[in-house]
């Protein structure tokens, strides 16, 4: 108390430290209130802080106290400490703190002018929403059980980082199991673990293309693979389907930049979506011959595959001849439930050389006890068991909600699609505009998707509603189907 | 058996189907049969199938079996129906079946030439090797209980597809978190939740840059931010490094394309990796002064800052100054567990608007019981505890790592760093090159990164050793420094 206040920064001091129980600690409320000191001038650079000793005294604080915060106020660069003591140090063009004028309106990158809002994902409702598997018919409790068996199991060296490309045990898996289910042919090696199928599809971008190279895309069709494109800086050429799937013409392959020759093309052969047109062997055959000759590569992505309601499943065109110029791509996310969020991506082995390095370079691994407790799913055949009851389910309901559709639906409508999978596509008469009656159904809580909004480039035949029977009961298809017939007839075009 | 087997196809029943108890369904095995004969032209096509009934008694299965076989080939396209019966496809161009001719070499994307393999990711060891936290002091017991918690109070609902942009109670909780630790200024909704740090540099490159467009980058510095430039096609300008952080002149704001102005900024300001050194408050009021002035966007990846060892933390960039032109990356590989693999984003307030659509469209959340958890974590203060335990360990460990150098190295050599983290460097004379040292002690399982792999362009002062004291018991540095310093000298150039 015998060091005379007067030479110490009145800012300093003008109030006491805090020293209740909620206070942050001393030595970090002394530290910030320097800091805004320097910060707003009252501490000009070149002038002296007090000695650490006459601080201490006079906030009635501990000498060490200060010492640290000066300390980290070296290291921070805001004080220098020389022979005489510690003095403020010369910040250049400190901005004033009562800035509030935000920068000039940011540039974001270009590519984001392609990629427009769809259906709200986060809503609540997944009523005869596309794309979600019966939640409530998940075995919980069991995969519960699996994670906590293999966080038990996988012990701390599971914490680490494991192998970038996955863990072994899963690749094997997938491998087994895709062989035995979809007749790939692969080896564990050149299946790769992703976050579901959409970074495998990223990757499929990042590692064979280039910017300003061509990629052919459903059209109607997935928009996360067209997202993935533009976010490749991809040339996007929309290719039409008919009931065969995907059309490609001889001249396709022959006509100018832009659209030729394709470096990717985007596959959905299994079950088109949406239209769920299944695409024939000679156009397998076709495609895969002529993106040879062409060096481009395939993008087979199987996403509903496991769900077939009519006979057996539709092989993959990976396996349909050796060595295809096929990139295999899958997803757990309706095998199992979406935010498990795990997904493969099968690579050609012709390519598994070159890009191993990038690989192990670009990803990271991770979510090593989901990925353990996945393989034990699998390989214990609870997963197998999973997808035959809930491929009776989803037969069921996709035959309730058709029974629905004859009987209530008032308008005028083909249904298509239904081989496999989780959702059927209605198409309407372009009277009835699919946008307007999907948006009217939200307000319903009822989220079909607008057929329409599938496609860069829709025609009036791209006209209609892409409902999914995965996570809603049958008992509700009836008073569905009425309230969408009444919007449809409401949104007429007189 | 009275249908004549002379009209049935020989190929079609040169065996018996399999019956035992292991077999494939037989239909699998009838529709693979009938399937390859059509490939390998034994079946021509035109030719006709035989009659469903024939075939059956031939067999010795049920009829149903083989219409629905029947059913699949047509549905697949391989056969017709008409009104005669079924009939093989003119399938376009069949492949041979034998062929074995992998395509010409398969180009892949450009950008994979600048990648160069690291140290092998994947390998057991993680002795000395830096960035991976004390595996068995995490707390995997009470971990456990907190996922299995997060199951059972989250539900089937969050099976489902959640929030894209990450769990709203896990973004709340960093985003106060944040504020109390690191000083950062956000908002819940300005935080993005992502796949670790390395999502977060991607979307920062994907969000903000077009291809072409600068970046530039601390050299040495971290590899990963540059493989995501340059998974985005972006120009990479290395940026030297010394005592106080990284070196921008004025001149470099000023010169000439192809290294001006920058469009992206990666920086490591709170403890550059690998120098360690601390980006002076001068430099980094002003680096946000010229970046705004130049429409530049600074990412700080602040990845070790929760472990700091002399005195408080340093503030984040991101909150010295009201709207800094800054991207706030972290992640929780270090302060939890690398297997987590999450990580977050924090998106200045300025950008939200424009992002919110496309980050919808890009991102598909997942992991939600995880992250789940994790905020629980946080919020129990079970997080904070973890942190206070792990930074005395790491200070010990650092300290114990400083005392076997000073005692065991007998090299010349420099430590730097260490005010922060998990990793001291080393730098080293040239004529004891690290590259060889490293790849010498990965013989013994021990895993120092070579400080010249850090570097774009390594000059003679990046040679050195960083050694990661995160993962390895502090009773183990004296041996291992003797073994270090025993590869140095032998790798010693005369």
């Amino acid at each position: 108390m015998t060091t005379a206040p007067t030479l110490l920064p009145q800012a300093l001091l003008e109030a006491p430290l805090r020293k209740d129980s909620g206070a942050p600690p001393m030595q970090r409320q002394l530290h910030h209130r320097i800091k805004e000191t320097i910060l707003d001038g009252r501490l000009a650079p070149g002038s002296r802080l007090p000695g650490s000793r006459a601080l201490a005294e006079a906030l009635s604080i501990s000498r060490n106290t200060v010492t640290a915060a000066y300390d980290l106020l070296a290291a921070e660069g805001y004080v220098e400490p020389d022979r005489q003591g510690t003095r403020v140090a010369t910040l250049s063009r400190p901005p004033p703190r009562t800035e509030r004028n935000p920068s000039p309106a940011p540039a974001t990158a270009l590519r984001l002018r392609h990629i427009q809002p769809s259906a709200p994902r986060s809503d609540a409702s997944t009523t005869l929403r596309p794309g979600v598997p019966a939640l409530s018919h998940f075995p919980l409790a069991a995969w519960r059980r699996a994670v906590d068996r293999a966080i038990r199991r996988g012990g701390p060296s599971a914490l680490g980082y494991g192998d970038p490309l996955g863990e072994p045990v899963l690749r094997a898996a997938i491998a087994r199991h895709l062989g035995v289910a979809r007749g790939v042919r692969c080896e564990p090696a050149q299946v790769i673990i992703t976050e579901g199928a959409q970074e495998a599809l990223t990757l499929c971008v990042r590692l064979l293309t280039n910017p300003g190279d061509t990629a052919w895309v459903e059209d109607p069709g997935y928009r996360g693979a067209k997202a993935a494109m533009h976010a490749g800086d991809l040339h996007i050429a929309p290719m039409r389907i008919d009931a065969d799937g995907l059309v490609v013409a001889e001249s396709d392959w022959k006509s100018r930049p832009p659209h030729s020759p394709p470096r990717l093309i985007y596959s959905t052969p299994s079950h088109q979506y949406p239209t769920g047109a299944v695409l024939t062997v000679a156009r397998r055959l076709e495609l895969i011959a002529q993106a040879r000759r062409h060096g481009a590569w395939i993008i087979e992505d199987d996403y509903d595959s496991e769900f077939r309601h009519a006979g057996e499943s539709i092989g993959a065109m990976q396996g349909l001849v050796a060595q295809a110029p096929v990139l295999y791509v899958g997803t757990f996310s309706k095998t199992m439930f979406p935010s498990l969020r795990l997904g493969f991506l099968v690579l050609p082995a012709a390519l598994l050389a070159a890009l191993q390095t990038p690989l192990e370079e670009m990803l990271r691994g991770g979510h090593r006890y989901e990925q353990l407790a996945l393989a034990e799913f699998i390989e214990s055949g609870q997963f197998s068991r999973h997808l035959g009851r809930m491929r009776r389910l989803y037969r069921d309901r996709q035959q309730a909600l058709r029974e629905a559709m004859a009987r209530h639906m008032q308008v005028p409508h083909t249904i298509e699609g239904g081989h496999c999978g989780l959702h059927l596509t209605v198409r309407l008469p372009a009277q009835y505009p699919d946008r307007k009656i999907a948006e009217a159904a939200r307000r319903y809580g009822i989220s079909p998707y607008p057929l329409s909004g599938f496609a860069l480039q829709p025609g009036p035949e791209d006209n209609g509603l892409v409902l999914g029977y995965g996570n809603t009961s049958a008992e509700l298809f009836e008073p569905l189907v009425r309230r969408l017939s009444q919007l449809a007839r409401a949104a007429e075009i007189a």
